[in-house]
């Protein structure tokens, strides 16, 4: 009986103390062995790029294996940023030229001049509608509206040139996120889609799916516009198996998590998003002038309030989101300028999806279709290819396969940059990578030089694209955004598109794939000097 | 160290040691007890009642406390069935007059007359049909029908009588059930109702809701007609607290369900129902002849057979059922017999809800209601409006808010009993009780005797309520049917009836709440006298 009171007693302390050293001490031990190797303190400023193999001269044989030849930093919890860190390093820090006038997409005089005649059309509508409220004896509250000069939507809309939507160091970003997520509401209303469609139920129309009608366009204080979309989906559910991606919920989350990643792959092609808690009473309801948007609101059994969609669902509720009992979690995008002032065209992505049952598009079927669309226009010259390749290698990290069109401003003519607009419909399946949604790459085997360097340094340990994202993603308030398996799949994600490239090359060489970006050298010296080694 | 060692061990011994004593050991002791103690042994044809204080004379003080007054039966784990101990049990072997031609709801050679007709109606159909498709070279399958004058459907239908849908004892019954899970589908056809609506949306039309439009009627071989509603919910799931419950799911577990229910509170006024894994592809695609109907059908992109609701989802495939990849459960309903030969009229329910989102009906804000109901024809006299009564008490159990009218056969006039169809709506929240939907039993304060005196049987731990119907749906194929709270919400809704009750009789007194069932007394001796005595 002792003995085997003393055998019990040592198997089970030698169990715990294995499972000690294996999950407590050797990590601790390992960590500290990475603290002494560490050695990239890449500043703010600091835009040399690391010498001896570093990252801008990655070994394609060595691509996907995401070994920490560089210096592994520290890791966020011990105090540093990864975000920061990468927005310090010098992939992140490319110059762009000086941009003149005809480079903004708005002049400061010209959207001054908009601004103040939206503002003062604004008051004058508030005046008639007072006085009518005042007859029919029903008191209007007040929504007063501030004409500030130097409010962040003036800024964003102001900073938007043809090479992006914002620069990396806008401050103008973080406070118009800011300003989203805790401005004053003074009036709520559908969409111009929305009005557009008035309510009719056009069946033919499979593209027009279900979410856009819950969408709302939310007008600020001081006259910033925001697109509200309200959450529909649990953080944890997936897309079921059987849905097809044209009927798929649109995530509010995905909203703000596609933001985040655009900006960290440094496309900067969303305009910025942040989540809020809205108050469906208080700053729909009552905002709005609608009747329409008005009788869609109800209060629900459980004494919640809700508001369900025109069209199709107009006589149903069972597909109303519901406040708790007012509140509810939405998206809110911030609104581009007008198409007065900035028009945009929206022009069908040549890898578009059949939005019908058992329709299959040419790019499904023939495996040569790029070399198809390389010849016409405008994807026959210029970056207008690329810049679609970049679009489904951000399509595909987030998992959207419902990008049936994209939009260029006018102004900036074929060269300009496609706006990643509308990305509800990402991040709905963590455990699937569609493959699919990187034809574009796969089929016509190139990919921009600056694209493929950052894509590398995301899938390096201490610029790992999950962490930077799980970072990023700390700062909206509707923290967390994402779960931790969405996370995990951008990383998985990001090594199958780096070995798609690998593929390419090694089918076409380096030279054919990984095509130069079309910045002027003269502005890019070191950058450019970079490049040069990498070939 | 070593007493450390010994008391260590020491605990863990006496924890395991007490574990096993309170979960194993306890309770073999206790159903020993019980097995000794036990003396109830009512065989299928011992019609008395037990002796002292039994079932029938209840003490209303003692209502709800379900103390085990009479034998306590053993487990059915142990061998025996609850089931069968209850349906032996006196008050389910109360005798009712022979059934003579104007109680029966059908004759003999009428039905047979119906059925030759409808086979030879089939053959001359399938015959121009296999012809027209010889024409354009297409191969029809084979759909041979048999004409059984043996065959279940008919012998339920020919059961029929003024005072149910079937009798006790009808071997019928668990026939059809058995050939509905069955018996091959050859045909496959959207219902009458479905029919009529021709996909209109009719947005006014709230109450026609959406789980409708995805049933279907299948013929069997032998002409049993079932209707088929397709699985929309995990077991587990509950209804959201926001639903309204004219918008909740319609469940074909609750369609079961409803039917297991309904045999064991005696009423036998809801259509034998079977689950069953239907063939999507092979029992409905293949064989209908609907071309509306196969037009709904899809392949999803998880390569599953799925099909969606004409009407308002007629381009929508999120709330598609879908088959895995074609087989998929749901419910099958025995079909009554055809309107032209057995007529039926529907009525609005007194009690029915607002199909609005804030409209209240009267009987929400007049507590006063049921004077007003008791004078208006037909429910000043004869025994409706204690059926409405009874309806009202299987509602509450089965949680369905969503009755909101009921159907009579017209041969038997006023005095028909109220069928109870289409329960899917019932099972939705097992954490609520709904105490609305016993608004005519606490408001009227009354309720037959027989279904009271049930009622009290069903509240005895020997023939506990959950325990029967637990018992009863392990004959389903789609075991299990209902989930354990659903089963004990079952239960604590027993109780809550029981204490309704027992306030009205509080207030008003025995005689004015417990009434006399319309059973001619000689033809019930043993039961009228225990009647009496409870008294």
């Amino acid at each position: 009986m002792m003995r085997r009171d003393r055998l019990f007693l040592a198997v089970t302390l030698i169990a715990i103390f294995s499972a000690d050293l294996y999950f407590i001490l050797l990590p601790k031990l390992r960590s500290l062995g990475r603290g002494s190797r560490q050695f990239c303190s890449c500043g703010p400023n600091n835009l040399t790029l690391p010498g001896q193999g570093g990252l801008a001269t990655p070994q394609l044989s060595n691509w996907t294996s995401a070994s920490p030849r560089v210096g592994i930093t520290a890791d966020p919890a011990d105090g540093g940023s990864k975000l920061g860190r990468l927005f310090a390093h010098p992939l992140y820090n490319i110059q762009i030229p000086a941009v003149g006038p005809e480079e903004s997409l708005l002049q400061v005089e010209q959207l001054m001049e908009y601004y103040r005649r939206k503002v003062s059309r604004w008051e004058r509508h508030m005046k008639l509608y007072s006085e009518a409220a005042a007859v029919s004896n029903i008191t209007v509250p007040e929504r007063e509206v501030t004409f500030d000069p130097d409010a962040s939507w003036l800024k964003f809309h102001l900073g938007i040139s043809r090479y992006a939507l914002y620069s990396r160091d806008d401050p103008a970003i973080p406070q118009l996120l800011k300003d989203m997520e805790g401005m004053i509401v003074i009036s709520a209303d559908y969409t111009q889609d929305e009005k557009a469609l008035k309510g009719a139920c056009d069946c033919t129309q499979v593209v027009k799916p279900s979410g856009h009608h819950l969408k709302l366009a939310l007008k600020m204080r001081n006259f910033a516009k925001a697109m509200f979309k309200p959450m529909r989906q649990q953080r944890d559910e997936e897309t079921p198996a059987d849905f097809f991606y044209f009927v798929d919920f649109q995530r509010h989350n995905a909203e703000i998590a596609a933001f985040h990643l655009d900006r960290i792959l440094d496309f900067r092609r969303v305009p910025p998003v942040a989540g809020r808690l809205v108050n469906l009473t208080g700053e729909v309801l009552r905002a709005t002038h609608n009747e329409d948007l008005r009788a869609v609101f109800f209060t629900s059994p459980a004494n919640n309030t809700c508001f369900f969609a025109k069209c199709l669902y107009v006589c149903k509720t069972e597909y109303a989101v519901c406040g708790n009992p007012d509140l509810l979690e939405g998206s809110l995008s911030a609104y581009l300028p007008g198409l007065s002032i900035a028009p945009r065209i929206s022009i069908p992505n040549p890898w578009i999806r059949s939005y019908t049952f058992t329709g299959r598009e040419e790019w499904e079927v023939n495996p040569f279709y790029c070399d198809t669309i390389r010849q016409l226009y405008p994807y026959n010259s210029g970056n207008r290819l690329l810049n679609i390749i970049d679009m489904s290698i951000f399509d595909f990290l987030i998992g959207n396969m419902d990008r049936h069109h994209y939009e260029i401003f006018t102004k900036f003519g074929d060269e300009g940059f496609l706006l990643h607009l509308d990305n509800a419909r990402g991040f709905g399946k963590h455990s699937q990578d569609e493959m699919s949604i990187l034809a574009p790459l796969s089929q016509c085997c190139m990919i921009k030089r600056s694209t493929l360097l950052r894509l590398q340094l995301l899938a390096q340990p201490e610029f790992r694209l999950s962490d930077l994202m799980r970072e990023s993603l700390e700062g909206d308030p509707l923290r967390p955004i994402l779960t931790e398996p969405h996370l995990l799949a951008l990383d998985r994600r990001l090594q199958k598109i780096l070995r798609v490239v690998q593929r390419c090359v090694r089918r076409l060489g380096k030279n054919e794939v990984i095509t130069k970006d079309f910045f002027k050298s003269t502005a890019i010296p070191q950058t450019a000097t970079e490049m040069k080694k990498t070939r």
